[in-house]
């Protein structure tokens, strides 16, 4: 697989994801996982998530901001892996940025809950699998493409 | 969510999943995660894999065993995250144990290929994820109930 076709079809492995992973740096040492919603991304490099302020993960990363995100596609067996940094976001218009219809479920209070809380993954490096083959790129020249 | 309930849902999810997700600490200190197929399993404190020696995951872990083990089941909202520690395998004995008809396309040497090995991953801890809830419990525990 040459390097070109990595950073062609790593953007769709990303756009046709329902669910992505998000690997955090818990305290104790352990990398841990939690699968995240795919609400909203910029091509692969700023990939926005919502979660409870009061989560674990959020607290891991007041922590250590570093973070990898993967998307797979276990029946054609490619998967991205990206790593980076993530920003945590308060802000009104972060929060409208995520909203969507019925989230009122998990944040009772609405747009302005106090537990709802934006994370913005900014991605530095990709390693893209598919057909037993590895590649890594720079997210960042990547995009310039 | 009661913790009876979620110890016993959890060996239900690791069986009913045909890919898992692995979490390990690269040495540039970013949580890496890959998508591993789901071959062997005993109830859900000791889970086999079996990857490339030469492989960048088998680097790390040689390097720092500690890991999680991520379960996902996306339709019904379940999430079951296994941390504890990994060992690399090579005697004959563990390498038959997940040896699968077909492997030969990895591995052309057969079962003692060089590049050929077995990870061995022992849970500590779990956490359940379902409904809006989460209940962490210690494996050793719950396998003994």
């Amino acid at each position: 697989m040459q390097k070109q076709e990595a950073v062609a079809e790593s953007p769709l492995l990303v756009a046709g994801s329902k669910i992505c992973l998000l690997g955090t740096n818990a305290a104790d040492g352990f990398a841990n996982i939690k699968a995240m919603m795919n609400l909203r991304h910029q091509g692969m490099k700023t990939i926005w998530f919502s979660t409870n302020a009061s989560s674990r993960r959020v607290s891991q990363l007041a922590r250590d901001n570093r973070a990898c995100v993967y998307y797979v596609d276990d029946r054609n067996f490619k998967g991205l892996m990206l790593t980076g940094t993530i920003e945590l976001l308060n802000d009104h218009e972060s929060r409208q940025l995520l909203w969507s219809e019925g989230a009122e479920r998990y944040y009772p209070l609405g747009v302005d809950d106090p537990d709802y809380t934006v994370l913005r993954f900014t991605a530095i490096k990709a390693n893209y699998y598919h057909k037993l083959e590895n590649v890594t790129f720079d997210v960042q020249d990547a995009e310039a493409l």
